[in-house]
């Protein structure tokens, strides 16, 4: 991918007002910058996906060679979204969907020692491909982060420390972790401690790594970044636990972690978090600001 | 792994004599900087494999989860060694060393259309663990680049530059791309071009990112980056085909890269070149540099 693809890219971000941004004539920062937003609740977050969507099929046209191309492009919009990716606008984003839907196609690849493919997973290559693609969509994603460098606002150790927080997030201490305990490899304890663990490396850990990056690149303070960071955490944890068929009988814990996500963005004075917040508080929807 | 022991590895190499630097008493750079030794070339490559094996068994502690680092750690050294790594010294050859391993680990797994192991090879886990192991090396690699920065020499704009060196040449343009043709899944031409063009995407552009990054990090001019990555792809190029059953075919392919690759060499006049050269040419193992 061109440089000026990716700076067109960002700067159709930048033109909106950025979270950690009060003063609206500062050029903003090309992160966290559409948290703020005229339409209702879901419809922001539909165009952020839809913004995402437009950057990855530009990303990854179906190019030569077809036969490596054509699966990389279907696989990666075969994966369902993750809000763990929204959370982190413009830079990075799209290395979230991609480390997500690497992992969502291995998790789903017929093995020897998983032969049968699960219900409902349609799969459209052989498992050679999907192999294969996952491989190269890893390495891809973190290519165009590195690549993302906006001249005008120019800054590597920002890029470098949002790469340090994706590899983190979704290799074997995060989310490659979750996948090993999902599949049963230890023993943790109950089934309700291992959905929670699972959930924690999974979904939590991927939207507090999205959260985080959003905040380092949009110039967050220590604090805030960590705030956000556990925002994310607890947010994703909801989403994951609500998402097993046991949610039913973990409600306890999805009210405790929505309490901890909302208490985390009360921390942050004085920013417009209300869209955010939706994420884990539906009710928030509604709530429209101009 | 903390920047410490980072620092303390890079310091391990910087007190050798630069490739890129001719006085000297200038500190040389992190890279190509083991290019001279005073031991015979075979020991000089043999202690190179020793650095990055200890370096990795640092980085690679068997800890807890032990059900994700312990296949981490093994599968990790069972790769058989790619002088790619050794191309460039410090601060990435194990992120090159890490991508390889990832690929070789895929590169075996036993999928529901390819169920029969290959011949010879071994299957310490089950293919589950083998295929999230793989996942969590790739990023892990390029973790361990991007956390690499040794602050008395920080250069975050090199680092960027080989991340992406690095990520294009494992992912879907480069080794990707070679194992598809592997495969048999396009239809290039006849089974020699079929060798040559995967020896090229497989071998030869991984020891040409890694010439390339070793030049990038030690300093070197652009031109001197170009004519060391050319040099990579035909020293791997040779490798590759060397290393397939077709090689007695295919010799004068091999004399013809063998050449190509010493004459990039001797583009680099002044530099003391002996020691990389004997990738290509065995017969210089005997040169001695003190």
């Amino acid at each position: 991918m061109r440089n000026s693809k990716m700076a067109s890219h960002l700067s159709h971000f930048t033109h909106k007002t950025s979270f950690f941004t009060s003063n609206p004539r500062r050029p903003s920062p090309p992160c966290m910058s559409v948290v703020l937003s005229t339409a209702p609740t879901q419809s922001y977050w539909a165009s952020i996906d839809a913004q995402i969507d437009a950057y990855l099929n530009k990303s990854i046209p179906i190019r030569s060679p077809e036969s490596v191309f054509e699966p990389m492009h279907h696989l990666t919009f075969a994966a369902p979204r993750t809000t763990a990716a929204s959370l982190c606008v413009a830079a990075c984003e799209p290395a979230i969907h991609l480390m997500h839907a690497a992992a969502y196609t291995h998790e789903h690849l017929p093995l020897t020692d998983r032969p049968r493919p699960r219900p409902g997973i349609q799969h459209k290559y052989n498992p050679n491909i999907e192999l294969l693609t996952g491989d190269g969509i890893i390495p891809f994603g973190l290519e165009l982060l590195a690549r993302s460098l906006d001249p005008a606002r120019s800054n590597p150790d920002k890029i470098l420390r949002v790469i340090v927080e994706i590899t983190r997030a979704t290799g074997s201490q995060g989310m490659v972790d979750g996948q090993y305990q999902e599949l049963g490899l230890d023993q943790l304890g109950s089934e309700y401690d291992v959905i929670e663990y699972v959930c924690k490396k999974k979904e939590g850990e991927l939207h507090a790594c999205g959260a985080a990056c959003g905040a380092i690149l949009g110039g967050g303070a220590e604090e805030e970044i960590e705030s956000l960071r556990r925002f994310g955490l607890y947010a994703g944890m909801v989403q994951g636990i609500q998402g097993k068929n046991k949610a039913g009988f973990m409600e306890e814990k999805i009210e405790k972690f929505k309490e901890l996500a909302l208490k985390e963005l009360e921390s942050l004075q004085g920013k417009k978090t209300e869209l955010i917040s939706s994420l884990v508080e539906p009710s928030l929807a509604a709530v429209q600001i101009s």
